[in-house]
């Protein structure tokens, strides 16, 4: 994997950027491969996330074509559904890039660029039905902690996107690496992308 | 609980610091209180983590008394146990906030200040030999994912530190906040202290 690509926008979810962020920066320790992180901004300069976390990041035009893009989700992304420049952007880097990872509601920017139409995904369970609403043509999976559909993988809320993140390190480098990397993290795994106990809680 | 101080160093480990600010930065959505939270470092300006982000800080002579410190761990500990400004700072501060809360090699750091003397304690379980050597009047417990002792909270490796923050606001605030941050989340919260899947890990 040639680098993994993070789209910040204020008010991201902290952890939905650098949960993953902490996985695939370690792939290093375990595998040949020293892979780049990036941040990158529609403006550039300093993102504030929802929890005050200010991170510097590079101007878009900066982004590199092929790996992975990471796109978070958190209260900025209602502001980012209405901002045209955000989306005419992603609709274009999606195509460039080698695999896709949304976390949260970040999978609703992706589907109003039109390239989740007619595949299955994921988001956000605490507000699912406003999520359906943003993506008439993707074929939302309620019931699922993480979904991948081609080069897509979206996840469920917040933490949901680390387990995504540690299946994507196992289907892009292998299974020993991925649990290399828990284990470092000491973190316990949720490996079954069906077990959701999530859409039980919020179903209503 | 009047704000949140995070110190940061070069090579912090991600989310060692992030986890537990995606935590206490979402207790204003189940709470009366807006905790302030900031992040400080010894030159101020932008820190970059292990993992390649870039985050703005503030020097640490403007950091506000009382409220909870974090400290992380990561590879930058072992520069800055050797940073007499770092360890003098960090012996002062400790003295002047309510809580402190260190994630995985962080509690090394706050060891070497002597704040841990005498008190029960614990640490990443991949390093714990090296991490007993750095602190010889600390009672080190090997088998906990935290340890509570008096205003002090420390954690095992990386994600530990989410179940802490977690036990903390807990604690601080009520089980019912706890619980809606871990759910907002969709994080499957680890509630036992004394459940360490990792100790037995490393131990050999």
């Amino acid at each position: 994997m040639k680098g993994c690509s993070i789209i910040l926008f204020d008010d991201f979810e902290t952890l939905d950027a650098f949960g993953p962020v902490e996985i695939i920066g370690n792939i290093s320790l375990f595998s040949e491969e020293d892979i780049d992180i990036s941040f990158y901004s529609l403006s550039g300069g300093v993102i504030t996330s929802a929890q005050s976390v200010k991170v510097m990041t590079q101007h878009i035009t900066d982004i590199k074509k092929g790996g992975a893009l990471l796109i978070p989700g958190g209260y900025g992304v209602r502001r980012e559904l209405d901002n045209e420049d955000m989306i005419l952007f992603l609709r274009s880097i999606v195509e460039d890039v080698d695999h896709v990872l949304t976390v949260c509601t970040g999978s609703v920017l992706l589907a109003k660029t039109g390239h989740l139409d007619g595949r299955r995904a994921t988001s956000n369970k605490m507000v699912f039905d406003w999520v359906t609403e943003q993506g008439h043509e993707v074929d939302w999976v309620p019931d699922a902690r993480w979904v991948k559909d081609g080069k897509f993988y979206t996840s469920s809320g917040v933490t949901a996107g680390m387990d995504m993140t540690l299946d994507f390190v196992k289907d892009t480098f292998d299974m020993e690496t991925a649990e290399s990397i828990a284990e470092y993290m000491e973190y316990l795994w949720n490996k079954n992308k069906y077990l959701d106990p999530f859409y039980k809680v919020h179903k209503g």
